[in-house]
């Protein structure tokens, strides 16, 4: 299969059955958000993985009572910096120049010149920075979850400082951005199932220069 | 192959050899796009593919001389909504009904509610929500290249308002947020082609409440 024909396949559902989705299928989901291309490399953004009862029967009136939380199978939580800061950027190109087997400080020049640049920009602005990366991993999340035929709700619809208490995501320096409920569809109570996929057409959603 | 064989496959080609990609190619790759999903189905952005090299040329200062702008076959620049608006709100909700066979006026409820909540927010904060989503699409854009085993570059790195006004995207209500230039890898040239891919390690990549 494709990636067009899993991307047709999905759709957000909105009703779930509450089965069990096996761990090793949302493994893979998760590492496509990991594998995800981020600015510089940053990767500032975490995923956080539900599965308490309890804890996901917390978190659904702060999701304005949506059924997916908690008869979704797992939730995966994106949270992204809720800041850059300088210990952030010199641990990643740490992490890159030692894996690549580059000497310590190979990456400087460049290292310096993007945080001379966020260090001009506020704490709010290095979150929205960060919140569209996060954004590219929930995009291939969601093709991840496709491909291998389980269902995923993308959800938005929640109380972002709310569920950041809850979670503890302050302490870690993370702001949640979305959610994917994952799970199985309940083909007998889901009233999107049958219904058509509309998208804008083609020729509203290009503009070419040729 | 799967989409993780695929991500592993891809990188962020810094050189690019000039060559033309199939546009059946690069159809695919909007097409992944187009099918992207967003927040209520809003699709709050477009994609303006550029191909014409005399107007790739004007787009390189813009980008800061970076060499993939002009070696490139093809530039995808994802732009979303300078902000939404009841008519474009409208415009969606009667494309959905009038494709899924329903009566028009049938999902005025949901989309009055929508409509409240965003008439109470800013331009600002509209076009930050819409550049999230655009975001989505750019990953699945990203997904799909790799899929066909075409090079694809991510760039944030250019002046936004220029590049605006360049494509003279404030008369479609949009801005631009990132680019994808689609191309073929310079083999030879492209000094990151053989460098590991560097990733967060999956624990401190992900947070479990189980």
């Amino acid at each position: 299969m494709s990636l067009l024909q899993d991307l047709s396949w999905r759709y957000a559902t909105k009703k779930m059955t509450g089965e069990k989705v096996a761990q090793e299928k949302v493994d893979y989901i998760i590492e496509a958000a990991r594998l995800a291309p981020t600015s510089s490399g940053l990767q500032p953004f975490k995923v956080i993985q539900v599965t308490d009862p309890e804890l996901k029967a917390k978190i659904q009136p702060i999701a304005y009572n949506q059924s997916q939380i908690v008869d979704a199978s797992h939730l995966l939580i994106f949270a992204a910096y809720d800041s850059y800061t300088k210990e952030r950027v010199d641990q990643i190109f740490a992490q890159q120049e030692n894996e690549r087997g580059l000497p310590a400080g190979a990456s400087d020049d460049y290292k310096n010149m993007l945080w001379s640049g966020l260090a001009q920009q506020s704490a709010e602005q290095h979150f929205a920075h960060a919140a569209r990366q996060a954004y590219i991993g929930f995009g291939l999340a969601i093709a991840a979850a496709a491909e291998q035929r389980v269902d995923a709700t993308p959800m938005e619809g929640f109380v972002n400082d709310q569920l950041d208490a809850l979670l503890g995501l302050e302490k870690h320096g993370l702001r949640s951005v979305t959610i994917l409920a994952i799970g199985h569809r309940d083909e007998t109570n889901d009233w999107l199932l049958n219904l058509k996929k509309v998208r804008v057409k083609t020729e509203d959603f290009l503009i070419s220069f040729n």
